[in-house]
């Protein structure tokens, strides 16, 4: 067993413990009416306003504590007045959202009278595991109570002061609309054996969700007993083909890789049409050196610009989340696939081309969770396609796959209506 | 690390091989017209009628080895000409249904233009560990063909020969249908460590589904680290409500727990309000004992009918799978919710009652995934939903529940259309 797995009976009777009130919370959310629900949500808002200078102070003791941690943990940790209000404004947002529960997803009648409807229903618990953003906690709260899933929230020790704060406001928003505070748990304790119980807890938890880097989120799929909703990484492709519209393809090629280089979506990864090597590559090439981004190349991106590095196997493989890209040239859109499907993580792609049958070949081929024609492949985000807030992009395909939102937290039931049938 | 996960490296490298295979031939399929995969499957079903004399012999073969299996097994084991007509018809079945992949779920348009839609797509490899039942080998690759997925196949060594055959059938119908053979694989070898091998192959293998008793699925569930699509026991519950009209329950009763007493929606559990226990329950458990069935009573039950014996603990958490049932009062619909939701199995329940409000009450808070209103529970069937073929029922929540057919062994993707879309 690896350390994850470490445990100890102390922890385990307080980790089932806070397993018995999810699920009891679980239960009663179950049928809870999507206002009350919203009610809750308005309400954790309002608490996180009026408790800001609370949050901040847990925050800046967070901060104190964490002064050893890397810049980027350090910043990702640190809450100000306009993340406090933009938690605020998430929760508010969810709660603007239609009630995903309840709804008939199918219904048909029986040649026998039965009528059968599938209708939309809870997971039940749903286990969240995360790292340094405190905010997490309020926007992966308010997306589990809007699905009416008990919530476990297992944050970074490094940002506990911040995240209780949090936690306090959505406790004060389930209060004050009459639902289950434990509907939303924090895991009480910075032991980092409580993820390897939740791990293994089956009966009381029914799907985790891994937040941040991929090699905390693998060694969670590879250990867990509960079902895992995995992002992984998002080593996102452009692939401009032959017939693409070059001003289009540059516009897009520029945003997919430049317009943030941190977020998942971004591409990490420029596929080019053999044929338009001489033509268009230099030019897309020339574009995003121009604007910073280092260039790794194969020979036909070499001898675009020189400028260009040479690119490496692993560079193929790999999510920069920086301001570099890997750059080669593919024959025609059945070389893109191909390349694709060996190295992408399926997450999204996007093909460049002004030829229909050329772009359905590759939308329809091209094994990824998001796939776009003539788009920047940063509008991989639950808010981009009308979702509302999300808790991550799934590069799974079982259960759910691209952005995970309430509506994906859920599950269904066959609710049968009969008039005394009995089966011949 | 268990018996199950204790493999060899020749059977390693043999089981990677057949991954890879799978893995190509899924790759194929995926995009594959409805009209090419019906083909094979009609052509599968011309070559299983043709082909009954060889199906026959081998089946003899395994018969003949399998003397000292029990009755029951060899009930399973066992082919004749009309569960070999069966298997064929059962082929044609699901070729006659609608082709489940490509469909649109959904689709919008947002605000800059990027229309988007949620489009079905397969799930890539499906594993289907069984055991007796060598008719398995015909629905599951049927299934799982339908729904544009490669199969993995690994029945019971006592089969081998029968799915030998009839896999050999299946070959042919792909073949002559110009599909990848490799669509549906049967592990050729009986060594038991193959099973091991498939729960770790998380590259090739994307869910894995079990069939058979309730021990070895737990046990592939505990030991996966592929996803498991789980049909545990059919614990089922009927509840008279107060409210219920007698002789629609008599019927209903009957029939829940008699029709068929082996198979997974039968009735294991009856439940009747306590203030009808004087009136209704003497005469629920009268018909009961007079059909041959075993009745294990409460205080009240006993007090019913002198034949009524007294039920055990354990006797409310059990599948008889056999002409007996547990039987007890509860306080009203909210006793009822409380019992089932504490000993179900998730699978299948019903109420009897002519009062809607409490109808509803039941059919929204009993977490199953099949929940019926004065309807039999024997009805818990993909073919009896109109469904088609199906590969099992699903006590999960997570991805599918319920019967699983072709639709719950698909995912989805994102396909996005643009005309040189940049996110600001």
């Amino acid at each position: 067993m690896s350390a994850l797995l470490d445990t100890t009976d102390a922890l385990h009777d307080q980790m089932i413990a806070l397993g018995r009130a999810a699920r009891a919370a679980a239960a009663a959310l179950a049928t809870v009416p999507g206002p009350s629900k919203d009610r809750a949500l308005r309400a954790a808002a309002a608490a996180i306003r009026a408790r800001a200078a609370e949050i901040k102070a847990a925050n800046a003791e967070d901060m104190a504590s964490a002064r050893d941690l890397s810049g980027p943990m350090r910043e990702r940790l640190m809450l100000d007045d306009t993340r406090i209000e933009a938690m605020a404004k998430g929760l508010e947002d969810i709660a603007d959202f239609p009630d995903p529960i309840g709804g008939v997803l199918a219904e048909w009648t029986r040649p026998n009278g039965l009528r059968i409807q599938r209708v939309r229903v809870p997971l039940g618990v749903v286990g969240i595991i995360y790292e340094s953003r405190p905010n997490v906690t309020a926007d992966a709260g308010g997306i589990c109570l809007k699905s009416g899933n008990a919530a476990i929230l297992r944050g970074g020790s490094e940002s506990i002061r911040s995240s209780r704060a949090i936690a306090s406001c959505l406790a004060q928003g389930l209060r004050e609309a009459g639902l289950p505070e434990a509907a939303i748990q924090l895991v009480p304790t910075t032991d980092r054996a409580a993820v390897g119980h939740m791990l293994t807890m089956r009966d009381y938890i029914d799907v985790i969700i891994p937040r941040g880097g991929k090699s905390l989120i693998q060694r969670i799929a590879d250990e867990s007993r509960v079902p895992v909703i995995k992002h992984l990484d998002g080593n996102c492709h452009v692939y401009v083909d032959a017939a693409a519209d070059l001003e289009k393809a540059r516009k897009v090629v520029l945003n997919a890789k430049m317009r943030r280089t941190s977020i998942c979506g971004a591409a990490e990864t420029l596929l080019v049409d053999r044929t338009i090597a001489d033509t268009a590559l230099p030019v897309l090439v020339k574009d995003l050196l121009d604007a910073g981004c280092a260039v790794r190349g194969d020979a036909a991106a070499q001898a675009a610009d020189p400028r260009v590095t040479a690119v490496a196997p692993e560079d193929w493989d790999t999510e920069y989340l920086d301001a570099i890209i890997a750059c080669g040239v593919v024959d025609g859109v059945d070389g893109a696939i191909d390349h694709i499907n060996t190295h992408s993580s399926h997450h999204t792609e996007s093909i460049l081309t002004e030829d229909p049958a050329v772009a359905e070949r590759f939308l329809s081929r091209v094994d990824s969770g998001i796939v776009l024609w003539n788009a920047s492949t940063q509008f991989a985000d639950g808010g981009e396609f009308g979702m509302g807030a999300e808790i991550g992009i799934s590069t799974d395909k079982f259960h759910a796959r691209g952005p995970v939102g309430a509506e994906q937290l859920t599950s269904y039931k066959y609710v049968v209506r009969g008039d005394g049938q009995t089966r011949p």
